[in-house]
């Protein structure tokens, strides 16, 4: 057992593993006593602890053997930290400045060390919730998705090292396994875990449960999800694993990364901006109706997929045939290489929109709800926000074949209701 | 090293190895000067011998490091008979009656020992250019595909198992980078191991070539087949791999098995038997026009995906929630169970379909050709054919959308030219 030796710290024990760690003492100097140590996970899962010392800071996360929200009753497998730190190593060779830097793995503790993204950076969810612009983040983010994915899919990989990698993520199964219980599950049945606006949103939870149109569609979501490998994925990219400032963006916490659809990622990003754009009316006040933020908001989910597409591309363009998909002596004029190309990203886009929807509903009315509409303290406009929501994720996932542009999309999302 | 003791054996070397296996010398009976040794492979891979001696008899089937028909100039992995010998046992478990029983594996040795099936057992394609009819190979290729792949599949597995069967046939990689090579990507190119009927052929091949549709269909079945893992295949479902009697059925040769695309095996049959009626004109006489044999192959390619189909409906009637997929508490009225047994069925045709269309190409224009065409003396005849095997398989690869029923793809065979 790898982790026999596993110790769950605390705040009063992680100076003393730190000692432990020569390297680590370098990076903060000095010694213990003159170490601050400060708990700061906010997420559902872990532990994340911030070290600061005379000479330098890191942050140290560690997992421990069940889910941190709901306590020792949800067992959860300490492998999480190692496909984490494989994950954020591979992002740091694809993508260095959007990842934080690993310092330090120790598998037995499941304990990570890495670079401290130190304010102004903040979770950009909640950057999104106070209204505040991210000139860079749709740029930051196209370029860190059609970069991590298409690098490790069969565009760019042989498929000897795509298969040894995918047989590798596999072991990740248990992080796969939440995922499929809580967003393609659970959401559409009467589980003990749902929750949502109550009695406000009852009957809306229901007609979905009753919704044949949408479960075939989420089975095909799901199917796609467990059974096709394309690429590696970050596996939970939400905006409460980005940190940003206006001109840093910065993907954390890829423990639920495995091998599977490139719309996966690209749908969790977005469909979590299309719930940080709906929830803005329920932060609007008289001094600031966010009309103009909502405005921003649109557009980052516009370029989003607009720059991630133009930079896919480029990587495409710039390695044709080094992948073992799609064959240079085959794919051998312009035109043919622009006909595939063309259905590849429609049936990326397709599933885009799919995954996006899905990750919508499952915030409404599943066990997980964003902090975006939590925090609207008025419970009605709350309920319209969620409901709007809702419903604009059911149109998606049940319509999306008649989209074949992300500004149709921004469109029928500025006129929903 | 796993094969650092492996030795290849020969005619003259075979008895020799049995002896040193207590357990396969009581099968034979008596002593090595007892035993009679034939090698029989047919086979473009592999060696096969039969050893009979004065109580029983058995087959003993060894890999060599390279592939048997080209020589050691193109090596190929020993661990093939590993992931034959597991795929083997994995059917035994699954469709008992329908496979040869293993006796004995030597995974140093690359070598499985196991039931010989005795004359009048024949290999299917044989008993195709025969004219034989096999009144139950519908039935049983169905039954066969049926359990083999609703077993191994998300419908009947956790993800859990499912995750841990497809790490472990990613093992099986350089199995499916021949079949990449030699089915998805030379038949499309000039290739120098490609050969075809010439000069007869070669402005169809010229064509084929420069077809941009259907370079595109084979981008999309190239992919599903590298990245979709939905069942375990058997993956060289040819009737090559077919033994038969009038009332026995039993599928050999499973060595390149591994996680993929179900339409995969269903389309290698059914491709094979199409390539098998194309070519009984070219086996027809004055005596046996072959009229009536050619209604029963049309008959066993529509009953074949008709039974596969009941079949397969059947085992998942009787397995609601056995497997991850769909769970019962989300499909859980008989109307949506329909509806989504219904879309499933209609993407796996959609698949099969062109499975079948790439496995017919590639035996016209690529590496491996079937014998139901060369052995066609006439050569006027053989390419006429050939050139309607091409002209069936281009047309079911592009317009197959077009098709929701097996009997009118055999409309169409039927009626082209
Ligand atoms: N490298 C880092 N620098 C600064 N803060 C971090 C860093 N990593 C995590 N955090 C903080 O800790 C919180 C939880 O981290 P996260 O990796 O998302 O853990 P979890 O897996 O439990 O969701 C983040 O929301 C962020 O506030
Ligand atoms: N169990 C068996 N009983 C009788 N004959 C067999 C058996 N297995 C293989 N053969 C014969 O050996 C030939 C080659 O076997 P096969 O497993 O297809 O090898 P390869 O992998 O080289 O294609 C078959 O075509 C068949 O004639
Ligand atoms: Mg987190
Ligand atoms: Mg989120
Ligand atoms: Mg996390
Ligand atoms: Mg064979
Ligand atoms: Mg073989």
């Amino acid at each position: 057992d790898i982790h026999a030796s596993f110790k769950p710290l605390d705040e009063t024990l992680v100076a003393g593993y730190v000692e432990s760690q020569p390297g680590l003492v370098t990076i903060l100097g000095g010694t213990s006593a003159d170490w601050n140590v400060k708990e700061v996970g906010d997420g559902n899962l872990n532990f994340v602890y911030i070290l600061t010392g005379p000479k330098g800071s890191f942050v140290l996360k560690q997992a421990l053997p069940y889910v941190r929200c709901v306590g020792e009753s949800w067992p959860m497998t300490l492998e999480r930290a190692y496909f984490e730190t494989t994950v954020l190593r591979e992002h740091g060779r694809l993508a260095s400045h959007l990842v934080p830097v690993v310092y330090h793995f120790d598998h037995p503790m499941a304990l990570t060390v890495m670079e401290y993204l130190a304010p102004p950076h903040i979770i950009l969810r909640k950057g999104l919730i106070a209204g505040t612009v991210y000139p860079l983040l749709a740029q930051h983010m196209a370029e860190f998705m059609a970069s991590t994915l298409f690098h490790t899919s069969l565009l760019a990989l042989s498929t000897m090292k795509h298969r040894k990698e995918v047989a590798h993520f596999c072991g990740n199964i248990e992080m796969c396994r939440l995922t499929e219980q809580v967003i393609f599950t659970e959401p559409y049945m009467d589980a003990a875990n749902n929750r949502w606006s109550s009695p406000h949103l009852d009957t809306d939870v229901q007609a979905l449960r009753e919704d044949s149109a949408i479960k075939l569609e989420i089975a095909g979501l799901k199917s796609k999800f467990c059974e096709r490998t394309q690429a590696l994925l970050h596996g939970d990219l939400h905006s409460g694993s980005i940190m940003v400032t206006q001109n840093s963006t910065k993907i954390i916490d890829p423990e639920f990364g495995f091998y599977g659809p490139m719309g996966f990622d690209l749908g969790a990003f977005l469909g979590n901006l299309i719930l940080a754009y709906i929830s803005q009316d329920g932060h609007a006040t008289s001094q600031d109706d966010r009309e103009g933020y909502k405005l921003w908001l649109l557009k980052t989910i516009g370029d989003t997929w607009q720059l991630f597409s133009e930079k896919f591309l480029v990587h495409w363009d710039q390695n044709w045939g080094s992948g073992d998909a799609y064959k240079k002596e085959v794919y051998n004029t312009k035109d043919l290489q622009l006909l595939v190309q063309k259905s590849f990203m429609s049936e990326l886009f397709q599933d885009t929109l799919g995954y996006a929807a899905a990750k919508m509903i499952r915030r409404i009315v599943g066990i997980a709800h964003v902090e975006d509409m939590e925090s609207i303290s008025d419970v009605e406009k709350k309920v319209t926000c969620e409901r709007r929501a809702l419903t604009f994720a059911k149109h998606l996932l049940k319509e999306r074949s008649k989209y074949s542009d992300i500004r149709q999309v921004c469109n029928a999302l500025q006129g929903s209701r």
